[in-house]
């Protein structure tokens, strides 16, 4: 059976054991991971129509046939411009027998539909569609982990060709890594590429974005950068030094890396995912650094490059084959450095394991 | 008065006298034009109330409160991931007195967002913002004037700096010189900037993106790009070409020229809007290319890159001070080449005028 065909067949016991009647998703990440459709919602209503026991079926305006080409549902009944869509889907959820009395839409389902879908089923009851799917798309199947496979190898090059330049960065600014890094990217077939670059200082904000900052000689640089590769998402986070790192600053190194290590090696089948960041703050507390390790360990990865679950205090969700999230410890000293290392990590039967390649190691151009 | 209460002063005056109690706003084009507010939506609930006789104001996550640093109403309530927004929200609605029985949603609100809404307010009449708005942001105001005429001026430098480079284009692709005209853009203080970029042959199809085809000698070069600057687009299409053009293909660019000219002369005060689309139309049918130009002549621009209403047949919209709408003829000759001219074009007492500097002649690379 393939992907889409197993994840409906999820979805639909989990439809059944919830009794929710019918599922109508417009263009989000539960579209793509139902259906791979990627393109963005617009003003023009495009909805794939799942119910237990019926073919699902798409609506969608005579416009967009082309751009529905690879969706595996073949069911798809086009709409001029001169049309009603609303009155189209109504119709054929009547001709289908789809009963409507409780409906799940999805989450990104914009008012201008979901006012005319309500003025349509006045007396249904409707939830959302993340109640369905957001359970499902926790564990990753084997498709989805040969995209994040593939988008993280990508980025790994991207960034080896942006920082083979060396020493050369020194005297540009951040913005132009950024740029340089996010077009090789673009070239290597990745979309949507974005990157914090942080020089020195600006290193110890953990937010910080990019700008006219230049990269001088004797500074620590942070790249955490990621993009999207046939709806899949690559984050990760590297450190490099130009010239010659400090003992505080090799020791911090040593302190997180060694803290991203315990994190991963944490990440065990059945046990709860806070033991992802009970593992990592213990390293960095036991080295006295625990006030400046700000945030979270990690979140969950996948189709959005920021989903659930979170690594973090208080997460019980069962460590399971098949879930993704990064594991980013960091520690920020204000006025001075900040130090984050990041991997995408994936639980197979093994265990947690990084998807990037990248050494884990500081890079020093000296 | 300045732009923002000038437009609320409208918008309250709209709400009044349609009956609507209660407007509000989530992220999207509306809010832009409401408060300036330009960050995307996202899971975290943050709306703008407006409602006639009581002062707008905002609920917002508390992570949110540099985005709105700047906005215009400073009466802002944050909440923290531990609380309940719409618990604050429904509170503060009840400690001002304003009344919930007809409420505008923004059209691009969020289903979850949407839907506790309604939980909260089962017995409210809900329409969507555009119907308040849509017709207030069809006549822009000397902010948004002077914003898209920045906008449009930034396109030109990026454009003059990219094509500078004449015949050293010949043996580089689409996608390079589209990635080198996003860089000029972005450098000038432009975002989201796009291009379609097509050579020759491509020219010939309206809607080409970029591609690797390479730029070679004896060809057309066809630009449709543009930008956003602080809320406001810019859009505009110029044609080059390397080597000698053809007699038919000056003649052929003599048209369209004379066409976009037509129609910018025809955008005067008191004509429906759909007289600009036919004086180009007319001068292209006049020479015998009417089957050539295939689609409307030119899209309503703001906020939104394509906004109401279009310069295309059946469009009554009275032209008035203040509108802004691309003029853009075109003649597609499969297989041969394509010409289109687009200018932004503003009305005002005198008429329309374009909003870009960039010569209409055509540029010839010998």
């Amino acid at each position: 059976m393939d992907s889409f065909a197993n994840r409906w067949k999820k979805a639909e016991e989990e439809m059944r054991r919830q009794g929710i009647d019918c599922m109508l998703l417009t263009p989000s990440s539960n579209m793509k991971y139902m259906t791979g459709y990627s393109l963005r919602a617009d003003e023009r209503l495009l909805t794939a129509v799942f119910s237990p026991g019926h073919e699902p079926f798409f609506i969608a305006n005579a416009l967009y046939e082309l751009s529905l080409a690879e969706v595996p549902y073949r069911d798809i009944l086009y709409w001029k411009d001169s049309e009603d869509p609303f009155a189209l889907l109504s119709r054929e959820i009547e001709r289908r027998g789809i009963p409507m009395n409780t409906v799940a839409i999805d989450d990104l389902t914009a008012a201008r539909f979901v006012l005319p879908l309500l003025g349509l089923y006045p007396n249904s009851k409707f939830s959302l569609a993340s109640g369905i799917l957001a359970g499902l798309r926790v564990y990753k199947d084997e498709t989805e982990i040969e995209l994040m496979k593939t988008a993280c190898a990508k980025a790994d090059e991207a960034l080896r060709r942006t920082m083979a330049r060396g020493r050369e960065w020194i005297g540009h600014t951040e913005n132009e890594l950024n740029s340089v890094l996010c077009m090789e990217m673009t070239n290597l077939g990745l979309s949507d590429a974005a990157a914090g670059v942080a020089v020195g200082k600006n290193a110890a904000e953990p937010h910080h974005s990019h700008d006219d900052t230049v990269i001088e000689d004797n500074n620590c640089l942070l790249i955490d950068f990621g993009a999207n590769y046939k709806n899949y998402n690559t984050d990760m986070t590297r450190m490099f030094y130009f010239g010659k790192p400090s003992e505080k600053f090799l020791e911090v190194y040593r302190i997180v890396n060694e803290a991203r290590e315990a994190g991963i090696a944490a990440a065990k089948q059945g046990k709860p995912l806070e033991a992802v960041d009970q593992a990592t703050r213990a390293v960095i507390e036991k080295a006295g650094y625990g006030p400046y390790f700000t945030h979270r360990t990690g979140h969950g990865i996948g189709i959005d490059c920021h989903e659930g679950p979170s690594a973090a205090a208080g997460e019980k969700t069962t460590i399971e084959t098949g879930m993704a999230f990064s594991v980013e410890p960091g520690i920020y000293l204000s006025g001075e450095f900040g130090i984050r290392i990041e991997d995408q990590v994936l639980v197979s039967e093994n265990g947690g394991a990084p998807l990037h390649g990248f050494s884990n190691e500081l890079q020093i151009f000296e």
